[in-house]
């Protein structure tokens, strides 16, 4: 088995994809992407669990139960989210218009949309620009599809997995946008990935779960939600290789499915809204994985923690509060330890003995951090990735539509 | 019943409080503060949750048990907390210090300490500063002692009240500190509320639970609860009202005291860290409270719907987004409606119809607003306080201590 980090993602045979300019936000950005999948492509995908979920979501989980995907029709620059039944109208009219050009069934387009909420959909922009989108379908058009699914993020995130089974090469390649889970008047975390090994629907669900459970579903920015939140994964059999339950090259697929879905998931730490540094939560020692999740959690999405780090100050004081208030029972913080990176500045219900102030100092000077926090009771453990919480945030945030 | 705003706190007969420059963190500033109770005066106090909590909580907690507190020893610019084995004996020295000067039992001295987290508390300049603390210890002295608690609080908060109970006047003061739930590097919500009323110690402590659990306990600046929160209720009885159980003057006190908590709470708030705006969150039409404050926590801790507040941008989306990731289950989002003040933005699952953006712009321009959610599904209610996150709050909490 090998596996390579790429700069130009891999084309994964029976799928292509094409990227068109409507006009949905702004006048000449790619804001409009068409991903074509191949007869016989198996589709999974998991949606956000917002109660308000956008109109997109909800449509494009009745076409999904419908089975059969050949299409995904992605726009940017509008959410279609707090649009009621007139937002469902509109992504059911694209959902039309794609399958009159394409010779396929509305039911067989699953819409995606991205953006500002609450405002009108464009529909006759977007069927105006599909002729041009669907001209362009390509097997190499993941590089501008990358491209065209961005709101605010400041590049694209998009990487390619190879793996080898029983003699042959099977690949996976993703993209993913988001920089907030909930963007200023912008929604969604959108997340497309392709393998050309064949998989079928029960499994492939049960793999892009796991997947996601472990990446997209451990990463923080800002704790909000979207509305429009996405993942889809598409496994088009090219390779020749099935994968079978239980079979060993299962086990190393899904291991490369949940490596890739998580370099997704840190790129869009990286790169969320106004984060300079990505912060790994690892907490261990705990009795069960949910309450190391609900410890991570509490310090992931402390503000106090976020402006630490974006200070580069190494308040160890601030992520023992938050362990402190972490919804746990029965927590002995005499037992509790807490490591910045190699450091280990807490122990004891207090500071640790030998730590020197010099040496937080120089792990806080890094971009890349991990905060261990040793619960001591347990071998349970979970991680969680987060940013810094920095001016900039506020900016993007308070400035976005003014 | 008269109930008055007094821009001096009244005394409370029983009470004195003395202050004084102990030199702490500072070396001219008022930092330390004793609160005498009379003989027989009851005193009852509520402590914060978090599992890492200060040496001097840890104090406050077994001298309470042991019964008749004669004095409160409140120091600023150190927390004593995340200080172990060390800061319970510096915590109990101070107290076995005052105990001395004043001839009463080292366990009849209640501690509390505010400020940095982590750094021994100096015992010697505390101590040193005692005897001037007593010698200022004035039934007038509420005004000093509300300066004497601030941290970095921009003003102090205190307050009065007063009612009319079987011809005599019970008076109700209160003071109170902490510009969020944790500073930087900073600690402590601080609340002390004296009455002249006569009220038995199981009575009173009920008394202050339901108070706090309607104000301090629904308040946030910015979610992260601190390890020195503190809030202390005495009774000295002075007035010759006795307060019995079920009486209609229990009840018309019991108001007093909360609407006097309340206040204070919404002081905290209106001065939390960077904050510009006091935001009443106040969600109706629940099945339950509870899952009525779980929605309105999730709005006012979002930090996206909080940035939107301080842009005075009305990005009702951004609060649709919040209600609907609230973790409460089966919500129904086309009976949801949520207002601004008096205008409504939000019904049937999306932007109300008759909404306009002029209408919206000028709620948000307020500096009090509240935003009401009314979840169409019940009859319960939960309100909470939170402000408006600004690039104060990440200055604030970014550049303490560079």
């Amino acid at each position: 088995m090998a596996s390579s980090d790429l700069p130009v993602p891999l084309p994964i045979p029976g799928i292509r994809l094409g990227t068109a300019r409507a006009g949905i936000k702004q006048p000449d950005r790619r804001d409009l992407v068409v991903i074509e999948l191949a007869e016989n492509t198996t589709t999974a995908a998991v949606f956000t669990r917002n109660a308000f979920c956008a109109a997109p979501v909800i449509v494009a989980r009745e076409h999904l139960a419908e089975g059969a995907p050949r299409y995904l029709l992605v726009n940017t620059g509008n959410a279609n989210a707090g649009t009621g039944e007139a937002g469902l109208r509109a992504a059911r009219e694209c959902c039309q218009a794609l399958a009159g050009h394409a010779g396929c069934k509305a039911e067989q387009v699953l819409p995606f949309s991205t953006g500002v909420i609450g405002e009108d959909l464009p529909v006759d922009r977007i069927t105006a620009a599909l002729p041009a989108a669907l001209a362009a379908l390509d097997a190499n058009g993941w590089d501008a599809a990358s491209w065209g699914i961005l709101t605010t993020d400041t590049h694209p995130k998009r990487l390619s997995r190879t793996l080898e089974i029983d003699g042959r090469t099977v690949t996976l390649t993703g993209m993913a946008k988001g920089a907030g889970m909930i963007r200023p008047n912008m929604a969604t975390m959108l997340a497309y990935i392709a393998t050309d090994a064949s998989v079928a629907l029960a499994l492939l669900q049960a793999s892009l779960q796991a997947a996601v459970a472990a990446s997209f579903n451990r990463i923080t920015v800002d704790g909000d939600t979207s509305t429009n939140d996405a993942c889809v994964l598409m496994a088009t059999g090219r390779s020749g290789v099935v994968l079978q339950e239980d079979a060993p090259s299962l086990r190393a697929w899904q291991a490369a499915l949940t490596e890739l879905c998580e370099e997704l998931a840190k790129g869009l730490v990286r790169d969320g809204e106004g984060a300079t540094k990505l912060i790994h939560v690892d907490v261990t020692g705990g009795d069960s994985e949910a309450e190391c999740l609900e410890v991570a959690w509490t310090v992931a999405h402390s503000p106090l923690v976020k402006t630490a780090f974006f200070a580069a100050d190494p308040n160890w004081g601030r992520i023992l509060a938050a362990v402190g208030r972490a919804p746990v029972s029965g927590l002995d913080v005499q037992a509790v330890q807490i490591w910045l990176d190699e450091v280990r500045i807490v122990s004891a219900g207090g500071r640790d003995p030998a730590y020197r102030e010099e040496q937080g100092q120089a792990v806080m000077a890094r971009d890349e951090i991990t905060v261990r926090i040793d619960l001591g009771r347990g071998a349970a453990r979970a991680r969680v990735w987060t940013c810094d919480f920095s001016y900039d945030y506020v900016r993007i945030n308070a400035e976005y539509r003014t």
